[in-house]
């Protein structure tokens, strides 16, 4: 059972080194035009996508998102941000006394984002271009609604970068995911034991380099800057 | 400008009327293999799929999500589930001292979650497939937890339902969508006048509409529902 889309989705790979080629507007507007087709609560459309064009802002984000240089450099960068701003202020516009937006409704325009998002993944490498998800603009709350001037009922969800990558990207191998068995439950979530848990992880690492995973992928300060700014972010939707 | 996937992303709209016709087995791997290999921050899988196919329990989701008997019908049902709670226990077992999971982890394993979700959509598609997304799944906090024995660290980010559609869901017209200039924000976030809004909102319905618009989608009892229960739910993250 094979087609192209299936094929398409198997060999799709993070990208972080692209080639010094713009992004065409035409190209461009395809990809962004897969968002809006993508699935919506509603038909809402609960996000807005910011076209960082703005080699400054890149650089900014660059430095916010845990000092990935990469970013800088990439042709096209967006950021999906769960919007639930707009919504609240058309029906205060139209005198509905609409309640706040709360933590719900941002999780729902989470999704809504991060589902446009995967579409623009797709449909850039269907046009040749790889991309790369930086789940870092979660950090540093206060310094990127600053930058990008986002409003109280928003959120960035995730940003993800694209260009046309390098030969070296295109060759090197995808990382193995786990074993489906661990990932799929039937019918309720089942607790893995320790030694399944640890099974698991050494079919993508050796059980040796856990403590070092550990540190880099969970205590670092990274992981520590977001979840105080997703704190900080929550607290606009508790208000 | 046009391939195949383009294609497809842009024809796909949801289905919430199935054909009576199982789902192989060969089919069902395909569209949770195309999650796997979805982009994975790290390379985690911060996601669990809960295999929905006990009838029982179809019925008892499909009451829990605000009442909707099309989801007990789907021959296809999973759970994407936003799960730190393996890595955390994975870490203990290793004697690693972790840290408790908090809010950005959350917010980290939903992305992974939704990312993967959107591929099985995608997946499903170009199968013949139509699914629907439920973000009904977010309410309920406690029953939904219970029911699919989510551990604390774990939250149902979305539910997916798929399944051949029906010729009369073939046929329907997919809802039009907002015009791009007011989705796509250059630089920064583009704060929408009152007139603009309304505007927009009457690019998809009629102005009149809009009242009772925000009463079934935003006012309404599962709107109120979702954000008590995600109250609830993050809790689990702030412990």
């Amino acid at each position: 059972m094979e087609n192209e889309v299936l094929k398409q989705l198997k060999e799709r790979k993070s990208v972080r080194v692209f080639e010094k080629r713009e992004v065409s507007a035409e190209v461009k507007n395809e990809i962004l035009a897969s968002a809006f087709e993508a699935p919506t609560a509603g038909n809402m459309m609960l996000y807005t996508v910011i076209d960082v064009t703005d080699s400054k802002i890149k650089e900014r984000l660059s430095v916010l998102c845990d000092n990935q240089p990469f970013i800088a450099k990439a042709p096209l960068v967006f950021v999906f941000t769960a919007d639930y701003d707009k919504w609240y202020k058309m029906f205060n516009a139209a005198g509905l006394s609409p309640r706040k937006p709360g933590p719900g409704d941002l999780l729902l325009a989470c999704s809504d984002a991060i589902i446009a998002a995967q579409n623009t993944v797709t449909a850039a490498q269907s046009l040749g271009l790889g991309s790369c998800y930086i789940g870092d603009i979660l950090e540093n709350c206060e310094k990127v609604r600053e930058l990008l001037s986002l409003p109280q009922y928003t959120l960035p969800a995730v940003m993800v970068v694209y260009g046309y990558p390098t030969q070296q990207q295109k060759d090197r191998v995808k990382p193995r995911r786990f074993d489906p068995k661990h990932i799929v439950h039937e019918n309720s979530y089942r607790e893995m034991q320790p030694e399944e848990l640890l099974s698991m992880y050494g079919e993508t690492g050796s059980k040796e380099s856990l403590e070092a995973f550990c540190k880099r992928k969970y205590m670092s300060d990274f992981t520590l800057e977001m979840n105080r700014s997703v704190s900080e972010h929550l607290k606009n939707f508790n208000k």
